[in-house]
């Protein structure tokens, strides 16, 4: 294993700059070369939650990750990405790589790990993820006691979504976007829709927190959650 | 409701101070008074993860809450807790409220929440949870793409932890403590113990990881979190 540079996967929270931890501060103010995933159109989330805090003179690394359902275009831009981090490690230089919310809870950060870890040293900064920003954003509990907490990805099929619900104490649906429809009509069919909210773009400025029985029909954003939390009385 | 101090639920992460977030430890240096709950013996996890940013002149509030099966002298304690906390809060002062983890991830805040949000102003800080500390801790994913993760607390019954375990991608068992060889009969039972590690004492300097099927009978710290991920490679 070469251990000339480290890969730093930097958890840099749910979007709110000030919900980055002081070690991921630190990090992104020293570290040789910033790496960070953006869409095909140059966006990037990861850096613009970091976007105060990253020197003037910082080298940096944009991965552009198509975002569609055919997965070739996105592994073809990570195994490229890959070559690239691994050079800059072999040349002695530490590389970041930014990273919504938290590197292992369902971030993109995965997919570099996969293709970098074994050959080179690795250290993974937890971060503050989505879950919890948005069940503080809602001011509820997430999970408390003995209670089961489930994290359902929206993309499952509804049988399998309405199971995992009906046996758990307190659920977060994440990847939400098109699957909204879906998944409100079984909080409906399960009397659930009063205990939920869901909540887009949390702890940024246009977070918006409505009750689930308030959203009409149609698609959401992806990046949006629905909280349940069946301990909690309802709105 | 009063308006004249707020209440900050403030999540300070799992142990290491670097973990805290920028905007925890901006507020613990500016705080008015600084709560936290300690144990019978004094201790308390929650202030020493704050040690090193807690102004030399900062009034503290510590609330010993017994650690007992019969939950009547905690509920006691935090009642006791709520009133002098209500009578800063009117005089104008902001408290913190100093949580390990995140304040809404089965943290210790939710008893002072419920006892004080309906009439003072009371506001979350999330913070990076041991979940997502102790993946990183063992560098292994917690959960990715569609996978479902659940978080199951110990002393569920064996029947329920069986079945919510068999039908989950990725699962962390918290609050082990001396649940542990219940939990370790299950995991071997499904073939599961070579695919899961406990963490103890996640990101403190006594941190302790182990692959669960190299771990001896016998109970484990209440701290103590075990993660397993079926999609990853037996270790």
């Amino acid at each position: 294993m070469s251990t000339k540079g480290t890969l730093f996967g930097l958890g840099v929270g749910p979007g709110d700059p000030e919900l980055l931890t002081l070690r991921a501060w630190r990090l992104i103010c020293n570290c040789d070369v910033l790496a960070y995933p953006q869409t095909g159109d140059g966006d990037s989330l990861a850096r613009s939650i970091c976007a105060p805090f990253i020197p003037e003179d910082a080298t940096e690394l944009a991965i552009t990750v198509p975002m569609r359902e055919d997965r070739e275009p996105a592994r073809t831009a990570y195994n490229a990405a890959a070559l690239k981090i691994a050079r800059h490690l072999n040349q002695g230089r530490n590389v970041a790589f930014l990273c919504e919310g938290d590197p292992f809870f369902y971030g993109s950060f995965m997919y570099l790990f996969e293709r970098v870890a074994e050959t080179h040293k690795t250290v993974v900064v937890p971060g503050v993820s989505s879950l919890t920003a948005s069940a503080a954003g809602i001011a509820r509990p997430l999970a408390a006691r003995n209670d089961v907490l489930k994290v359902l990805p929206a993309p499952l099929a509804a049988d399998r979504l309405r199971s995992e619900i009906e046996t758990a104490d307190a659920i977060a649906i994440i990847k939400v976007g098109k699957h909204f429809d879906k998944i409100r009509n079984i909080l409906r069919d399960l009397d659930l829709d009063t205990h939920a909210a869901i909540i887009e773009a949390a702890t940024l400025e246009d977070e918006k927190i409505s009750r689930l029985c308030d959203v009409a029909a149609g698609e959401r954003p992806y990046f949006s959650t629905i909280l349940i939390y069946k301990g909690a009385e309802p709105w």
